[in-house]
């Protein structure tokens, strides 16, 4: 009910006033007008020029105008104006002249009285380890292309591998990479690459009931409520766990991934073993820094640093600012929730307690109701 | 201010009426006036009989009047009537005449809006596995011994082996003894044991700078912010880790503690390898059943069960009674606290949509002033 959404925008700047937080938002041009735009994606059919779909790993493609992806929040077209050729295709298409070239970006302004950051993660970037072969070996994949893969209205429509789209019979995940690896700078454990393994090897297995899937591991952290049995299951479903170490990726001639392991014994041995395609189970970075921004500062990691991280988990270093989920260390959808409700109810504990002095400040009464700044900032 | 806390006492049986919970609770009798006694501990001193100390792992002796443990709130006295002589001395002793013999269990009634079940946990019972030998190798510990031991003011003073008070030179570790063990009815994980058995060898190996520390181990599971770090440390300060599934503990004719372990490599070896001491790392199992006393599911595992565990992990299959921490399965201490604000502010959510409908219902009014009922329930 008193919930405001924005989207495609950037936050430039918050400054810390005497009653709260003001936010300097910076609003994209979409060119297309959200109000007028319906959805109807009669645009992206006229549109002719095509464009690696990053929504799909870029294993699919979409047009220069689109609806970013199919549970997109709006449902409201947007111009990539890189690759537009302003051939005006989609304007003579829109029912509604939705279409808009001579949008400027927008400033708003937000008052609150209070903030909770949580702009979640990314994944490892793997330019930094190139022996692992990720965007130069066609068949090494990222464990969000094979989401795409898996998904019922993926790139293919099925499971077929980028290279040939021969049906893959033999695929391998390798955990960690991305992780516990200091020469990534990544020293940190991501918590959820052996259970996102786990779960996509089964649903591998169930698509393609011949494939042979091997998860190539340090060890399985199946820590959390059911997951230990979820990897037992997955272990009675034949799927392969091998403790060891990855030194490199290379392809043969068919273009096969061929992964170089260390096994994880006494005698270290050395294998290559040969799969039809590899997943890099990568990890989790911080999607957003707060330099120059808001005045938070983050930890060693990279995430916002949370002072008091093992009795009040959601502050940050500057009173009335909290933080939730993966902004502050990688944390799955579950923990994140919970995360999301202990920072609501710090946020609304430190509303109450301003609230109550910046009235009193102003007024000298004692009466509780908001002021203007904290009513933006309430829940 | 507004916070009653109630101590030594059992919830007999929580009913729901109209307006709220109604929990009818047994307040056992301690023989000490609660008021009167000040802590001073003189009564300790004057008792004859020792008694096993179960607070220190039955490594060290209480007397059959004592304040529980250094921590205990509140600090006051309280007698075991199963190992009291009634020889008097104490009550002779107590400056204030605290001593009362004759008390009997109280009946508190408590009304509350809302309930939050923070049960916490028990250690994983061995005695379904006695091939660990705990409880009949006298160098086979618990984990909470080990506590005891490496505390500044536990049993002895310093670390020793109980058997023959041998500064241990040897210690070994063994993971998952009591967790993802399906004979012993606890397939799941328990989160904390990688953590705290890699935490006691750090402290093992600071106080006893000799001590060569193994962990026998499946899967080293640091996912918390910093664990990863935690354990690479450990590993530099040269404690051994082994993946090895234990078989059984013996002891040799010193006592001194024998692991059989199967190295999980492809040759699966058998091997035994003799320690000083042993300590089982022993998993988390519920501390308490709601049965009969409180209408809430528990789940197969025996936990409270949170039937929306995604997306709403405070929740049981109750309206209004939410569940924070180890009562709804594994968990460490920050992990708790987070759940414990998350449920908090369910909770409060709770008395908000109820307070509103119960008191416009009782007088017609949309005013939103708590009834009774909640007030009691109110944090």
């Amino acid at each position: 009910e008193n919930i405001t959404i924005l989207t495609y925008c950037e936050v430039q700047q918050v400054s810390r006033g005497g009653e709260g937080f003001t936010a300097r938002i910076s609003k994209k041009p979409r060119y297309v007008d959200e109000v007028a735009c319906t959805g109807c994606r009669l645009c992206e059919y006229a549109c002719p020029v095509e464009v690696p779909h990053a929504f799909e790993g870029n294993l699919g493609a979409r047009k220069a105008i689109c609806v970013p992806f199919a549970n997109a929040f709006p449902q409201t077209a947007l111009i990539d104006l890189d690759h537009c050729l302003l051939c005006g295709r989609c304007e003579a298409a829109c029912p509604t002249g939705a279409i808009d070239f001579l949008q400027e970006p927008e400033e708003i302004e937000v008052k609150a009285g209070t903030i909770v950051i949580a702009t979640g993660f990314q994944m490892t970037p793997m330019e930094a380890k190139p022996e692992y072969g990720l965007g130069r070996l066609r068949n090494v994949l990222d464990p969000l292309q094979v989401e795409r893969l898996l998904a019922p209205h993926g790139p293919y429509g099925r499971v077929l591998r980028p290279s040939d789209g021969k049906v893959p019979e033999k695929v391998a995940y390798v955990q960690c990479a991305g992780s516990r690896d200091r020469s990534l700078g990544v020293p940190y454990c991501s918590r959820v690459c052996c259970m996102y393994a786990i779960k996509q090897a089964m649903l591998l297995a169930g698509a393609l009931p011949l494939v042979e899937v091997t998860i190539y591991y340090m060890d399985i952290r199946a820590f959390g409520k059911g997951f230990e049995q979820f990897y037992q299951n997955a272990k009675a479903m034949g799927i392969e766990f091998v403790k060891a170490k990855v030194a490199k990726n290379t392809e043969d001639a068919q273009q096969n991934p061929v992964v170089r392991i260390e096994v994880m014994e006494e005698d270290g041995r050395v294998e290559e073993r040969t799969h039809d395609m590899v997943v890099l189970s990568l990890g989790i970075v911080p999607a957003w820094q707060p330099d120059g921004v808001l005045s938070v500062e983050t930890a060693e990691d990279g995430f916002i640093r949370t002072p008091e991280l093992k009795i009040a988990p959601t502050r940050t270093n500057q009173e009335g600012v909290f933080v939730a989920g993966a902004a502050a260390g990688p944390k799955d959808i579950p923990d994140s929730i919970i995360e999301a409700g202990a920072a609501a109810l710090e946020a609304a504990a430190y509303l109450k307690r301003t609230r109550r002095t910046s009235y009193t400040d102003a007024t000298g009464s004692a009466n509780c109701a908001p002021s203007t700044a904290v009513q933006a900032g309430c829940p």
